[in-house]
């Protein structure tokens, strides 16, 4: 009989750790807002970890936070493999996004440990610091210290863009400022992570398993557009440096760059904030971040300069400053040829449909790919809906996830 | 002699106030930021009112908290002649708007006294409620409730924009929910209101008094455009319903309404607020409010017209819904031409250059105006400026103004 995870222990947790920063929706929605490293975020951890040693698991904290949870393997000589992803949401979260992939890691150790199947390998459940970047940017912050893409004075110095927050006075202060030292000293065998899709395709063709070829490059500038401040009834529209006329027209623009561009590009300003923002001021200030992604590297250069030379065009026009900072950058990132192969033998071997597509979002495992073969699989989003606290994903889904992640752990637990 | 007030006393109190609720500037610009019913303005009033008794005027407060210091005319059967404007600012207000016409008129009071000049009628200061309407819209709110033009129970059941206190729990919190009923039983002789251009005019054509005939007509309207939020990097750009995408293209259409109806046509989008307001996310929710105003009613009126097929077009093309929330409206304001003829003469025979002009700011004098004969009178705003900490006025302007008010004020206190 093939192996089977416990579909509705893995669906408990889900739900259990969704209690956690719960937040309900106008219609009865029910999302997750746990922000990297607030209290919420503390009280999601702590709940993990705390299942992570019920199961007898050998626990870590790294100096940024990760979180690494082992179950040894019979020969110690040998790496272990590593599943996981996150368990910080943005503002208004799903309760699926990140959690799933870590849940779903526990589940797998669990079965084979209930099952009593040992593994040359060990096998790792990583739970990853500040995967969002929505309170701390960048995005996948505590998987790039972990491959040593950010060194570790740098993101302990990031400030949270809500309060000013340090980011190491925060991992402190909830208790995860760990000591096991980044970059880590030694990477694992192969790197696995189940996500949820996060987009339509899945569910619009009716497949359950996504085997994920790679992950769009990601770009994302923060303007800050600075005009004169004046009486909105008295300062003739001639003489006037509006600052939200500049950032409107950039925001237009944008949509434009991404229709223009077609294809895979997106672009998205999801930021913008007004200051004084008052009813009868022209505003001295706004600051408005812009979210670039593209699958190819050239396009998505080809949609920064377009932007810059938006940015450039508008505000000069409207005589408005500007200043312009790089919030993340990252490159696209193809899988691993074997391994995608893995997920998709693993899970036609269970009787799931399969489609090859790329990630839209940014993951844990496009870092872990700079040192180790890597692979992700995704199940179908409910209306495509992501960083929304509708986000769903059918129980029936999940179980399929967890057992196609389980088959291969195991297979790459075996190797030697 | 021709009777002069003392410039450097009103000076000095000009300064004494903006010490409350100061902000400072990055070139050292001396702001203030006194939002109606907050701390900072019970601050304000109450060294007002302190100077207020301390010149032995009688001081009243009515039910919106408006306050009235009265010097009393030698026969009191005659209504008093009337002054005033308001001490409130916006959030990153100057030190001269509003304040400037309190000030002069407690100048002009002790000038009076300190001369031993009597009058048959009374004169006296007030300061209007919450003027701005930064925090609690509409602005004029409290001469609105004074002239009867709103309910006071409506008027105290307004909800701050910021913290959504309710304006009559403010007022009880700051000492200044008094007695006096609103609408007033009896109205003054006459009103006269002295106070910044907040415009470039008088600085352009090197004019020092501006005689005002009337205020423009002012539509302010909130907007709450709702969307779908939705993960930035996986929502396909033809599947996203985005909320700043139709508000910025509501920000642009409005300035091309204010651009092509030319003339005094102004337009303002001064509120944007986003939400969840994150990098990676297209947003649920944005708020935005367009303040337009003009000195001909039908002019604006056709802005209205274009200002709503725009959000129809817009909102629609995006599939984005919205609410929309008529913030205040007011129609423009004739003065009466016997008043604007006093203005005029007093500064000729002062010796002062004059130019007739409109307001493009509202006032508490257009609240006046329904109710007694009234008049305002400009002194000019270095750059324009104004609803800005740099807001700035020369000493000589000030004094000149005051001196204006003075005879205008003496001549109407001596009819009988």
């Amino acid at each position: 009989m093939t192996l089977r995870v416990d579909g509705e222990r893995l669906w408990r947790r889900i739900e259990d750790l969704a209690e956690i920063g719960a937040v309900e929706g106008p219609d009865g929605e029910r999302g997750c807002a746990r922000l990297a490293l607030t209290d919420a975020d503390r009280q999601g951890r702590d709940l993990v970890v705390t299942w992570m040693r019920d199961l007898g698991l050998v626990v870590e904290i790294d100096e940024i936070g990760n979180v690494f949870a082992t179950r040894p393997g019979t020969d110690p000589d040998l790496p272990p493999v590593m599943t996981g992803s996150h368990v910080d949401t943005v503002r208004t979260g799903g309760r699926f996004d990140g959690n799933l992939g870590v849940l779903a890691g526990l589940e797998v150790v669990e079965t084979l440990i209930a099952e009593g199947v040992h593994t040359p390998r060990g096998i790792t459940v990583a739970l990853f610091t500040d995967e969002e970047g929505a309170r701390f940017p960048p995005d996948m912050l505590g998987s790039l210290v972990y491959v040593g893409g950010m060194a570790l004075e740098s993101a302990l110095d990031v400030r949270a863009v809500d309060d000013d927050a340090r980011l190491g006075d925060e991992l402190i202060r909830i208790g995860y400022a760990g000591s096991r030292p980044v970059p880590a000293a030694q990477y694992p065998h192969a790197y696995v992570e189940l996500h949820i899709e996060q987009g339509p395709i899945l569910e619009d063709e009716g497949i359950t398993i996504g085997v994920v070829e790679g992950v769009q490059g990601i770009s994302w500038t923060e303007l800050t557009l600075t005009g004169r401040s004046a009486h909105a009834g008295t300062t003739p529209m001639r003489l006037r440096r509006d600052p939200v006329l500049a950032a409107a027209r950039i925001v237009d623009g944008v949509r434009t760059i991404a229709t223009d561009l077609g294809g895979d590009q997106v672009a998205t300003v999801g930021r913008f904030e007004t200051h004084p923002d008052l009813v009868n001021v022209v505003a001295q200030q706004v600051t408005l971040t812009v979210d670039l992604r593209n699958t190819s590297e050239a396009a998505l250069r080809t949609a920064e300069a377009r932007f810059r030379d938006l940015v450039t065009r508008v505000t000069a026009a409207e005589g408005v400053s500007v200043h312009e900072r790089t919030l993340a950058r990252f490159e696209p990132v193809d899988f691993d040829p074997s391994m995608i192969d893995r997920v998709e033998a693993a899970a036609s071997a269970l009787g799931c449909s399969t489609r090859r597509l790329p990630s839209g979002a940014g993951h844990d495992a496009q870092m872990l790919a700079r040192v180790c073969p890597t692979a992700m699989i995704f199940t179908p989003s409910v209306g495509g809906l992501s960083h929304n606290i509708a986000e769903y994903t059918e129980p029936s889904d999940v179980a399929a996830g967890a057992d196609v992640l389980l088959h291969v752990l195991l297979d790459l637990a075996r190797e030697s």
